[in-house]
């Protein structure tokens, strides 16, 4: 606990915002969340943009920190593998993890966020304002002012310490975006994502296994389901937005799905309509540095997406997010709770990590959507599953220490380089020595 | 000439907005040009936060294409080379080309903007509007909001045809950014500039050597100079920001030029006074994409700076600024003024050229602040001018094909590629030719 609270406002209640207030108030500080939307756990959830989440270790292992992680599992699905399904309807089941127990899990955003706004709540020295959106700030003084509904209709507050939690278009940063010497990138992909539903089946029971991440790559797009509690799926289409935006008919969804997904259309009885009326999203990496900006009277900072938003191909956004609160805890506790010292250790230790996950996540979309359906992909991680029980805690595979452990993802980078290095140079050796020996052999021969 | 006029609104009339407005004015289209500032042909002009500008054979050409060359020639300041400032005081005259009779030309920024405006207000069809001050756009219809001195404090225009050259701080691009899909990067170097002067001599005459880019390298950092025709030189520092944030007394200002630019300080009677009132800038390259974003009523592109801010180490910022000009005049010659059909061309040709550009800007800054100081560099930089007059034409410089032709930057790059692997491999033979030779030799001599 820290010697003195300080006042912290945090600006969006979404994942990581909520997570953050807990860490925050469990460390004895007054916390303020502000949100723009109404509360979620009194109107409904907004649904058709939200990709289902995969928690893993690194979001496992934060929610363990504040005491939630029992509560969130529980609603969860685990996903130990990922399952293929190929044009003709043949499946391919293939393990995340050598440890075949090991499984990420699926939730859904919203159902994650009222667990954790409750958790907020219930904490004290937590206060939550909703309808407040941000539409200004002063770095230097720390004021904000937000637009609330009804009259005056602006709410204006002040705090020495101000973080920006509020996603990949955040306002918070929009207010730093102007600062001269503040580094900022949006890139988007050319592609896409849509959201649809595969119902439970009649007999009310899941229509596919629920435990797998189920695939349909299909080269330069792909679909992915994900099992939801209620016994459906939630489906996303990530395509080339050319493609969606000439697909624009029910009889040319259909006839699409029948010859890419026909397994898939099956058992989507409302295909037609949920594609039609779902918007298209767009894939979006966000960088930007600092994140933390020092002003005369209050710092501000930036944390989860609206720091670092990245692709979802490695099921690593949220996970990601969860752990910027990890570290700003653990910077807090190494600082004595001197915010003023804690957010630019924090920056310094998460930003690198950040950057690092943007690039692993584009990559995995190529794995993700060509590479899975390809017989020899499937026999490399055969190879590599058994190189990890041969040589246990020396040969481990990136998709495990991204998913199954909590070393930081610059040390991943790191390690899987290194190990890509010593198998080649491995292969290298056996290959000479099979030459050495075919010679001997030969010359053998010839005696 | 256009079959049809259109009516084109230009936002900015800094030196790109105005040298477009007179391109599309020849052709025949309706110009309106708003400026968010008054008439800098009445007011006075900024000082102190615009480097001055070196205008080479790009703009140049430009300009001769409307007939401008002879006028703004008549008043720049030709530089043939680079006179490198040692801290002993020694003097090393590098010219730019082989051919010394190539300069790149001095010129104040303000008197070449008056020169432009004076150009396009002569124009039949161009209307200016000073002191209108973008606010909002949409660029679906088209229409833009501009805030204005007095009653009632805003105007409301539309067009068919809107063409942001609005600066590295763009409102136009402001009002792309937002949009899904955008991508867009502001990347700041940790470096700062500040203007100086040195005045004319007691004399009335220049101080130093008007016929040259003058240059202090000083590794990490670095100082120029640019004779103006008052016979003053403008200087520009360009220091890491932590060195102008530790600079802030007047003794320690001159303690330090003492030490560091000693012939420079002899020469600033108001050294101290010009470092504390004078701005430190910022140094930004900017990149976006798309350039041009089609509405349902409306176009909307962006040219110089507003499409793709450089740093000022090529000195090719308003040169680049002024081919996005010649480019999209010859887009609308090849597709007969059909603006809809021309700026997606004009954007297809002229974004890898600004990227281009915009990479080897960053590179020239290593160059002039630190290697030029190198005499191994100095003798590399005769060797290669050797190669020029011996290969005429067949060996050209860098430099020389970015300053004094009109080669796209993109094919610069990649003659240079080509120019570098094919020395690299003659070297490679004379050296094995050389060595050949050396064992021929010794072997003669065991005979």
């Amino acid at each position: 606990m820290g010697a003195f609270a300080v006042e912290v406002s945090i600006v969006g209640a979404g994942l990581v915002g909520c997570l953050l207030a807990c860490f925050l108030a469990r460390r004895g500080h007054a916390v303020t969340l502000y949100e723009r939307r109404p509360d979620p756990r009194r109107a409904g959830a907004e649904r058709g943009r939200s990709i289902n989440l995969a928690i893993s270790e690194r979001g496992i292992d934060a929610l363990r920190r504040v005491g939630l992680d029992k509560v969130v599992l529980d609603t969860a699905l685990p996903m130990p593998g990922r399952m293929m399904h190929a044009v003709d309807g043949e499946l391919t089941f293939q393990p995340y993890s050598a440890d075949r127990d090991r499984a990420i899990n699926s939730i859904g955003r919203a159902d994650l966020n009222r667990t954790l706004l409750d958790a907020a709540a219930a904490l004290p020295g937590v206060r939550l304002c909703f309808d407040h959106r941000l539409t200004s700030m002063d770095v230097d003084s720390g004021r904000m002012v937000f637009q609330t509904p009804g009259e005056p209709g602006t709410v204006t507050a002040t705090a020495p310490v101000i973080i920006g939690a509020d996603g990949a278009f955040s306002a918070v940063r929009a207010a730093l975006q102007g600062r001269p010497g503040f580094d900022y990138s949006q890139e988007f992909l050319d592609y896409g994502y849509k959201e649809l539903v595969i119902p439970a089946a009649p007999d009310g029971g899941f229509a596919m296994d629920p435990g797998a991440l189920h695939i349909w790559p299909r080269g330069h797009s792909m679909m992915i389901a994900l099992p939801n509690p209620d016994r459906s799926f939630t489906c996303t289409l990530f395509w080339p937005k050319a493609d969606f935006a000439s697909l624009t008919t029910p009889e040319r969804i259909t006839a699409l799905f029948a010859e890419r997904y026909p397994d898939a259309l099956a058992l989507m009885p409302g295909l037609s309509d949920d594609y039609l009326r779902n918007p298209t999203g767009h894939l979006v990496t966000i960088r930007c540095a600092p994140w933390v900006v020092p002003g005369g009277a209050a710092v501000t900072a930036l944390a989860g997406d609206a720091a670092h938003a990245i692709v979802p191909f490695y099921g690593q956004g949220a996970n990601c997010g969860f752990e910027d609160c990890v570290e700003l805890d653990r910077c807090l506790a190494e600082t004595g709770d001197d915010f003023a010292a804690a957010l630019p250790l924090y920056q310094e230790r998460r930003k690198r990590n950040a950057d690092t996950i943007a690039e692993l996540a584009l990559a995995n979309f190529v794995e993700m959507r060509d590479k899975v359906a390809s017989r020899v992909f499937l026999a490399q991680k055969k190879v590599e599953h058994a190189l990890e029980r041969l040589l246990p805690g020396r040969y481990v595979s990136q998709y495990e220490l991204v998913s199954f452990s909590t070393v930081p993802y610059v040390e991943v980078e790191r390690r899987i380089a290194r190990q890509r290095r010593w198998v080649a140079a491995a292969g290298a050796g056996i290959a000479a020595l099979a030459a050495v020996a075919a010679i001997g052999g030969a010359r053998g021969r010839h005696k």
